[in-house]
């Protein structure tokens, strides 16, 4: 039985093995001082833990996890396998990559090795081995850590004979493979398993990477592939850890905006939690975290750990702003309001080298607390310390989904049509965002996910629609469910082979509708469509459409096809679908969304709020934590259904006015 | 003696071995009801044609054929050399080209041989012996298709090798190599043969493919050579077919806008009739395909087959718009009008895969006809069932000629010079719409071209002159021609050596001027010149001209040379040469050419067009044809010229007033 | 001991080996007609003086110089090792670079061999033993020339070896080395001396060359190595030409704008004589080069030769507008006025052929010398010939030192941090400007050069700041000196570790403050300062400063950090010292200097220049010469001061208006 987290934890990533042992006593005091309780250390040390092959040295790294338990710090226990010693790329040159320009890599950087190596991979087993046995017993350490942002791709020899098996395993025949992969075209027939290569600039793909490629399929199946490959190997070190340690909870952190190498849906089943890596852009919306959170609760549908997080600037945007005053915890407290149990940080102790040394720390450069940002960091512990209990392992229900799937994301992007401004995650989070601005709370769903626990399930640009999800969409409608799509949808199967009959392929039926022709619009260029006799502008393009059993709900006012359907609603069984066929602007969305809302019943958890954010947690024992967010700089009003609630994070009444970046967790 | 074709083709790319065989019998019947009557086949089927080396299967292609044949359609039949297929790679890596660089390339894409490898030339020439064997008798194949849109480079060990031997044959001795290429400076004396590398970014050559070089001699030479290494490989496998079926026409087809790296001029004697696949790009001018359609049947003055062309949208553009009602329709017959006999599609059904299965066929991913893509094919099917005969075979005169030149277009591109925005094909299309405008039939000619055809010949930056092409434009003028050309004229000899003694080299005599310097403008600036009292702006660079014997046209009026020569007309035995010192704007050249068309008494078809083009093709009988295109979206109105002429595409009386896209074909 | 120059060369580049000879004796008969008393040759010639290996022909060399030594010119005798002939890459290949990208290169190009090719190293040297020996005893050679150009890198094994020696030789220990550059980050410690690899793109370095590391340290340190691998072959070639010739000046052309690969001030020691090659972009404000002639002259504080300059247009910019007339010798004088005691071209005689065919020279492609450029070309001459004897030798005088320092320069634009916007040379010139502008004399020193010459140090952005020198700063200001630091100083110590305890590190105490944080501005937001009660825009970054014991010059006006402390002053010991803390404006920076320079009393030379640009060079007997120059298209007048003043290039009364690009040097 895998345990769970006891206690709400506020710490991050700790690289003692940076500085002398001396300096670790004053360090442990500080983060007492922020009212940490947690650290997650051995991320990087794989050099000092194996100084070389076959060698162990723990000593520095035991001494550190006694520090830490004696400050009753729970400690997040890295393996430490995501930088390989320099001594290792000597030695076995094979664990170093080859990019996508075909060239092999040296010692350097770190996140490079080589998944299909054997030579990496009987390495890593064996330092986690060691790491298992050894601290198996210790109460002190929560969550094992594995590796560390794992991600990228590599097109190495090992890696091609590892993917002609996977093809041979996936496919059985040559037949299949060369149906699958469409392959008569352009003489690309293959009569050995050995004659297919790895897709980069040398072979079939070109442009910048994951962007370009002659047979989708292949280069599709090649994302799975990579992507399964690295996943094999935090199974591998999670066997070697539960072999020892069978009950605490095994997590590896994710990360990005979202990751478009990793499958994080096709990972979250062999994670005990999920834990995330979360550094919104400078530029970023509020509610793209929104939706990146909502993303990795939806994964197991359960709490996450916020891994990492910058306590202040980071140090690898273009430009970083200072958080402003109160930003932080704003922007911390954001990823608890829409699931997470803990606030870590990347990092406690800030670097004096490294291209990292500039992102910013609980332990400035400064080495002072006298500061804004230590302030702000040790206010946020004081809050935690009062809320964490009772917020931690607190539950999301919503009643609306998204769909977001990695197969769509890979084959969205690698669509050469007509359009160069394809853009997925762009896509979905347009439709995100009518929910977010409402106060509707939303699941980010994945296609093998169950439809029926929500009233609504919106998927944008769901253009591969694989076997099978027709006839779930069908049947969801049918029985009542609501379903809204776009232009390019139901496209191709799930090897991007074009559904003929017309577009949207099997979800013609559902929408009751098929589209002709669709143009495309050149950046910047607007077409107008005119909807409950309002005109809207769109973009990108429009798909024109035959609205067959389907009503229409917008009409195009521009081009040849001025009066050609441009949005539909069909009714479907007890249900509804809604067929989208242009790239409305956020106007025009909202108008839309005003009805299909109304029209699914789904509520907003607070009717007028003022422009602040609001979501919902319940506690195990039905306690209702509202989480109301100011994400702005400006000062803004508390609605007004909370004015008898209570914060919990002070245990005062609720401020009927929220200066810019203020948080209150409400209950009665 | 070579057949000619016997009807005018409708048809385009078919490629039935993407589908099953049962599919056939139903794409012949809708291709027969857009009165289709040509297919072409065997574009890319060389891996299932030749499973393993030595293996031949026909059979598909057997069945094909019969089928097309059973159907009454003319065959053109590729010779499937253009994708090898995946096994000859894995066996001879060498057929695979290395790019600039520096990499060898694997399995993958297409176009990508290595001319020089033997293996490829020993394969490439059995399966072509193979097919002609096979099909020399076949009456319904009207036309051989080799290989495909051939281009590229490599610059392998073997393209080294054969590029020596190229040398040695075209200098001789070192010396006159060192001389060709001024290698005495920087040290770059050759001693020997094989010290000589290929200009790619490891040796001479830098930047974007073929625009930076150390020598550029050497880097022209690489090119021509690589032109020629191609060309050799069509000449080959004409020669294989001629020797089953020597009367049968056999070409390959060209593309680009023009393609760079293929000198056509040098190819076109070895084709028995010019084929040439047009993908205007959305955001292209009118008269830019138009040029390259006078291009195209320039090269054996002869018409030519528009053997691809996009149905509706293409998929590789930035952005496809929607071919607009009628625009198709319009962009087909442009080509006619500039001298095709064909209109062939790339391609008659839309493909399930492959990175181009977004590109527009006849047979759409909805498999229907009741679309208006499919409506507007049908409707331009049965006006060319109609025209077809009449205009099959018909002439175009052209008493103006523009100077094209592939030696011109790669050293002018290579210039590093006093500004970075030289570019060739610009610089002639800026001229070529002088005549566009005004409907005055004009050819695209290159050096070694009769000018005695000619009452004017246009060579705008004619940056290279080699030996006796001044004496050539001399004597044409001196006889009573009219020779128009520019800045960065006379500039270098055949291997991009300087001609000494003052700009413009050799041409300095016939333009009775010379240069004394050129000022740069950056891009955005412009200076003035004033001509007839009035002033007109122009861009790029300023020569600074001494009129010696010539008259002065317009002077600068801005900078330090206000009052200096900047366009020039001088008397020349009988004729006139104008140099044109400056980029003059659209409106200044058009006021230049109205001196210009008026002193060489060259005339427009017609005077007033009111916007429409028009061209003229004259039948084997005299019958003089009027093509009048709308290439707009806006209506215009007749030229008074046509209002008792006949539409030959409806048989019907000419309208007088021409929708946006219309086009009537007109004749008395 | 080193001879001096005896006569004022005019003169430049001359490569007749890419003529016949019998040109030659022409060629100096026009040289004569300009003026020209001096060429430099033999850049290029390895190829021809060495046709293959240990065969030496000089007898096309002994010739050149024995014509131009009859025509009684100064040769500055190169030693033609720039460009490898063609049978060496083939005979050798080690001797070419492996590129940054990881890939050996070939035969071509020149500025191309690896620094630590033995065979280069050996081929090298014993070509310039010969040349050496063969001309150590020409009267007419006045300078040797080693080499061209020095710059750039490698990566391959040979500097990987070298390298490793090198790391050893500096920190003994890899244990110093681990600490130096911080590696037990990423699991980075090294155990072995062969555990280091060069970083390229295949190991921890990524973008743009020199732009982007993960160890700072390291990359940092293999530029200092690849600097001082060049340098070594400058020390070799030196030596093996003092054997013979142990009193003629030997030297080694710098250029760029700076270079950043070579640190010249490390290299000025082994100078005799420092030499610069000039080539200002079109778009360049004077200020720039006139920057870039301070720092040579300051390289040795002695003046400098003006060893390259365009005589008119270049052909390697985007744009190469015409030099306006007047306006080459303006720019020829202004590297005169700021120290050159010569002037001199790339190139005497313009070639036909080659990648610079389109580069200026005396004798333009024309031949003819009735040209502008020609007559202002022997005008200048004129004029030197008349001044020279008299500028000759003359020194420079200044209070005022910009510090600029080549590890900053690296490790400063090596930064990732709060803004991708950093960049060393134009934040110098910010500051460099005010005294330009103010025709205040000054010196671009580094950081070990003697502060105490000075009565104000300028050093911006000074991010490293190496062991001892924030000590010799404290001492320099403590004693009365003046200092002005900004932003992004005092934050590293000499291998990138951060100082620990606030920045500006061990500059908090002589500056007064510490900065807690820094805020960004994205590229083109702007902040304002409030100085004096006025507003002042300011960019890049804002320092938000506790002013401990400083005075507050100005303070920010905006942002939530509105009345924190933007710039500072501080009294210390018997001098001051300046911080500031935001990139401020032009505008903002000149109302700062008012008041600065009035604190420390440096004088301009002239009051109200009227736009001028003024320097003064002072005579070995005491003799001042007053540079006035108008460096643009319009017309100004001269400062009273110099009413009485003779103009030394006419020989006449000073004028007292001064035309576009007109130049006076002007002494009582």
């Amino acid at each position: 039985m895998t345990k769970t987290l006891s206690r709400f934890l506020y710490g991050g990533d700790y690289n003692p093995d940076q500085w002398t042992e001396e300096t670790w006593p004053e360090d442990i005091k500080v983060f007492k001082k922020a009212d940490l309780n947690s650290a997650t250390i051995n991320i990087f040390s794989w050099a000092v833990l194996e100084p070389r092959e076959g060698v162990y040295d723990f000593s520095k790294l035991d001494k550190i996890v006694q520090e830490l338990s004696d400050a009753n710090f729970d400690i997040v226990m890295g393996t430490a396998t995501a930088a390989m010693p320099a001594w290792m790329f000597k030695k076995y040159p094979d664990i170093a990559r080859v990019d996508y320009q075909g060239r092999r890599h040296v010692f350097g950087q770190r996140h490079n090795f080589c998944p299909n190596s054997k030579n990496y991979q009987r390495l890593d087993s064996e330092l986690v081995e060691k790491l298992a046995q050894h601290y198996a017993d210790n109460p002190h350490i929560v969550v094992w850590h594995v590796n560390n942002e794992y991600g990228g791709d590599c097109y190495c020899g090992n890696c091609q004979n590892a993917f002609r098996d996977w093809l041979r395993n996936k496919y059985k025949t040559l037949g299949a493979l060369n149906k699958a992969w469409n392959m008569n075209v352009w003489s690309h027939t293959i009569y050995d398993w050995d004659e297919i290569v790895v897709p980069n600039e040398l072979g079939d793909a070109w442009g910048p990477e994951s962007s370009e490629t002659i047979v989708a399929g292949l280069s599709i199946d090649y994302l799975r592939f990579q992507s399964e490959s690295l996943q094999n190997l935090f199974k591998m070190e999670k066997a070697v850890i539960k072999k020892y340690d069978p009950e605490t909870p095994v997590t590896t952190n994710f990360h990005s905006l979202p990751n478009k190498m990793i499958d994080y849906q096709k990972w979250a089943k062999d994670q005990d939690i999920i834990s995330y890596d979360s550094y919104p852009t400078y530029d970023a919306p509020a509610y793209k975290p929104a939706f990146l959170y909502d993303l990795m609760r939806s994964l197991k549908h359960q709490p996450f750990m916020l891994m990492e997080s910058a306590p202040s600037q980071v140090n690898w945007q273009s430009y970083s702003p200072l958080k402003r005053p109160g930003q932080m915890a704003a922007t911390e407290l954001q990823a608890v309001a829409h699931g997470a149990d803990t606030v870590q940080f990347f990092q406690l102790k800030q670097a004096v080298g490294g291209s990292e040394k500039f992102h910013s720390a609980i332990i400035a450069h400064s080495q002072r607390t006298d500061t804004r940002a230590f302030r702000e960091l040790a206010d946020l512990g004081q809050k935690l310390k009062e809320a964490g209990p009772t917020i931690l392992g607190s539950k999301t229900k919503a009643k609306v989904a998204i769909v977001f799937d990695w197969s769509n994301f890979w084959s969205y992007e690698y669509v050469d049509g007509i359009t160069q401004d394809l853009n997925y995650v762009d896509s979905i989070l347009d439709y995100y965002r009518q929910f977010y601005e409402r106060n509707i709370p939303t699941d980010i769903i994945g296609v093998d996910d169950d439809f029926s626990n929500y009233d609504l399930v919106v998927a944008p640009v769901l253009y591969m629609v694989k076997a099978g999800l027709a006839e779930k969409i069908n049947s969801y409608v049918e029985k009542g469910g609501h379903f809204v799509t776009t232009y390019m949808s139901g496209m191709v199967d799930s090897t991007d082979n074009v559904y003929l009959g017309g577009y949207p392929g099997p979800l013609k039926d559902v929408t009751g509708i098929w589209v002709e022709e669709s143009d495309a619009m050149v950046l910047g260029q607007k077409v107008r469509v005119k909807m409950d006799d309002k005109e809207y502008e769109t973009s990108l393009m429009c798909d024109l459409i035959h609205p067959n059993k389907a009503k229409v709900l917008a009409s195009y006012a521009d081009e040849f096809y001025t009066g050609t359907a441009a949005i539909t609603e069909n009714d479907y069984g007890k249900g509804k679908a809604w067929y989208v066929g242009t790239k409305l602007g956020h106007q025009g969305l909202t108008q839309l969304f005003n009805h299909i809302v109304l029209e699914t019943g789904v509520e907003s958890l607070v009717c007028d709020s003022h422009k602040l954010e609001v979501t919902k947690r319940v506690t195990a024992d039905g306690k209702e934590l509202y989480f109301v967010l100011n994400m702005s700089n400006e000062e803004r009003e508390l609605p007004n259904k909370f004015v008898d609630y209570e914060d919990i994070l002070t245990g005062e009444k609720a401020k009927s006015s929220m200066k810019g970046w203020d948080v209150q967790v409400l209950t009665k």
